[in-house]
């Protein structure tokens, strides 16, 4: 029989049991802490008409986009998840309540040259909170708020939210008479850490911006200190464009009120330099880098945009919200030992009979360990009592439990803790205790 | 600007909040409990190479299949759960302990043409154990007790996992001297519930089998009885098939395990009528019927393959294992009442400052009540009061908490039940009890 190639296709992350246990355990600590925010679960479909998806993208992601027809239908799979969330919006307007609050953890796919840790399918988790007409700034100050949250419930201790507005970059840009080459601009500023400032000058320069202009926009760009310094700086700038007062002012109250929400000065900082290429944005952009890991850039990213919903209602609906890679953060976090993986089961306890007689008793036992939220095996083939023991050591399943003629008839089992050989006899309770 | 069309693709469930909320309890009950029987998670890409979804497929599924080229890769979208767990079981085998106990509940995609109650994308949430080269009968009949405490957990009390096995039937048509025609009749014989008796004989009819074979099959398929008269009808038939005979033999053992696994009779059935028109199965199959809910047919099914892994890899890694279709059974027990759809929200409390000083308190409340796994929101808008009440009520959010001036000096806050509207002043740790 022809052999077929088992690999999964580049760029598509497969892990084994130990490595999934870990992965789902960072999903739940994501998932939760959303719920407890108050964001209500949502779910769109993975494939969409091409039309929608690409109602706001074009450039980078039309090429990136896996897209295909079927009969007549031009389909194409989510390469996000907050055009689907537009659509979604404009379509069940009538029975949502606003300020609508909703978190979407899924699968996305990109289907870019496979390269190192870039991935093509990957889990992303968003939250959103979508204004009807208007949305209060103080909602962009509650992002920070949970993603501080977020991050401290995964085990991070040192991270730091940086935040900008695009109004004010926007109106910089407008101020200096280049605000048609604005978004070009922006994504080169967007790609400064990585490709260095040379290589964005001569990318600029191609633009036709002159010398002066880049050397402006770059030492923009390069404005540094603490907050307060940050906005003396800014507010020193001589521009006299509207959107930048307006993105000052913006930026300012949102960044007073990060403070009032509790989240500690030395988790979130102003940054004029990042830009969030994406076009949808329109106000308060997010950044999050882990201090210890800056070689891996952003973990948590996103922003306001005011006109997403555009290509899909009339109505005005503002939205803020933010994107964690989830596959990416796992993948590169487990390469450097921060995500340690533990065993391949979720078993704590393997239950064996030592005669056949006691196999009833060995699924009671089961049973009532199941429902106390203890998830339990029972040995059920007819190997040795060896081999059973040798097949919970190997997968890493913390308790062997025997029951006897013995243990039947008294209701004390024998449980022995793998790890150490120790055995004790116990009582059913005592034993749940025990698992717990 | 060009308004496009938001209605999500049809075949393709798109939830709003509130039916989310109850979508994602089934999810978390069926998750829980494949954890508490020892299954270890497992995620397989939705994008496979066409020929690993194809390998064992052809016929409907090739048809039905959302198949694609992106550059020079043939792709296509998992159909199932079970052919990508092949493939991944050979991929991986060094890495794996058997017998490899697995659960994968997401997205599976099949382009048929779109009809009521069917669906183009669902969720399929599969179990299966895989030997290496041997795997115990015991296996087969401890699949029925998950399904039995699965469905009781899911509030179900009155339904049937309906038991056959393969062997029995391919041994009875090859006695006939028709098993050149086996797939054909057991396609048949698989829709003979819902095409009706005189439709299942013009297609054997077509298919050049006699009138005489085709009443033994009938006559075959229309046995019943309890399991033990069943058992007897089969002794008696005069078939002389080695085949015929094993799988009479491993039924009435695996017949015999579910009853000591502790499973009540009523809960399951010999049923020599179902196929399960699949190819690759080869021994025990099942499905599973809802008592009062027969017209929906089965929500749960499987079955023994033997050979599942055979385009993989040379090894012998036989499996069993089951598939709940969660869209499926969501979609028709929501549209039959018997799942009820609550508010749209998982907040439990929302906490509103009486004046702008005291959203600090309120922040540390929210916190706090987050600590204790309590989903809160803080009103952050500066709109009145009545608003915040407003939202909360449409929402469904059980609790509205204020903070004054004097609420904040005395740490005794104002608790509202909104649908009473009944008032109390409660300390934090009240709050927290209430809540929970």
């Amino acid at each position: 029989m022809k052999r077929i190639l088992t690999k999964p296709i580049a760029g598509f992350m497969e892990l084994l049991p130990a490595e999934q246990i870990v992965f789902n355990h960072i999903f739940d600590i994501i998932r939760q802490s959303y719920e407890l925010f108050g964001f209500a679960p949502l779910d769109t479909p993975i494939l969409e008409r091409s039309e929608v998806l690409l109602a706001k993208a074009g450039g980078e992601t039309e090429k990136q986009i896996y897209r295909f027809t079927k009969g007549n239908s031009d389909l194409a799979m989510r390469f996000d998840h907050t055009v689907p969330l537009a659509r979604y919006i404009a379509e069940h307007y009538g029975s949502l309540t606003f300020p609508f609050r909703r978190y979407t953890i899924g699968k996305v796919f990109r289907g870019e040259r496979s390269q190192a840790g870039r991935f093509r399918e990957f889990y992303q988790g968003d939250i959103d909170i979508i204004g009807n007409n208007t949305l209060d700034l103080n909602f962009d100050a509650e992002i920070p708020s949970i993603i501080y949250f977020i991050f401290r419930q995964l085990g991070f201790e040192r991270f730091t939210v940086r935040i900008n507005n695009r109004k004010i970059f926007n109106g910089f840009l407008s101020g200096l008479d280049v605000s048609q080459q604005s978004t070009a601009i922006m994504q080169a500023m967007d790609r400064l850490d990585k490709i260095g400032i040379n290589a964005v000058r001569q990318e600029l320069d191609v633009l036709k911006i002159s010398a002066r202009i880049i050397d402006k926009i770059l030492q923009f760009v390069n404005l540094n200190g603490s907050n307060a310094e940050i906005f003396a700086k800014l507010r020193q700038i001589k521009i006299d464009d509207e959107q930048f007062k307006i993105g000052l002012e913006e930026l300012s109250k949102v960044i007073k009120q990060i403070e009032n929400l509790g989240v500690p000065q030395r988790y979130f900082k102003v940054d004029v330099s990042i830009a969030r290429g994406l076009d949808y944005y329109t106000g308060t952009v997010y950044e999050t880098n882990l201090d210890d890991y800056p070689e891996i850039g952003s973990v948590c990213s996103g922003g306001r945009y005011d006109n997403l919903t555009d290509h899909f209602t009339n109505r005005k609906l503002p939205g803020v919200g933010i994107s964690i890679g989830l596959t990416r953060l796992f993948d590169q976090l487990y390469k450097k030992g921060f995500f340690k993986i533990g065993v391949a089961t979720l078993t704590r306890a393997l239950v064996i009979p030592l005669t056949e007689n006691t196999l009833q008793s060995c699924l009671v036992l089961a049973t009532k360990l199941r429902n106390n939220g203890i998830a339990t095996e029972v040995s059920l083939g007819d190997d040795k009592i060896k081999k059973h023991l040798a097949y919970a050591n190997k997968l890493g399943i913390p308790f062997a439990i025997f029951i006897g003629d013995d243990e039947e008839a008294k209701k004390i089992f024998t449980v022995k803790k793998m790890t150490t050989g120790l055995q004790e006899q116990l009582k059913l309770d005592e034993i749940i205790k025990r698992l717990k």
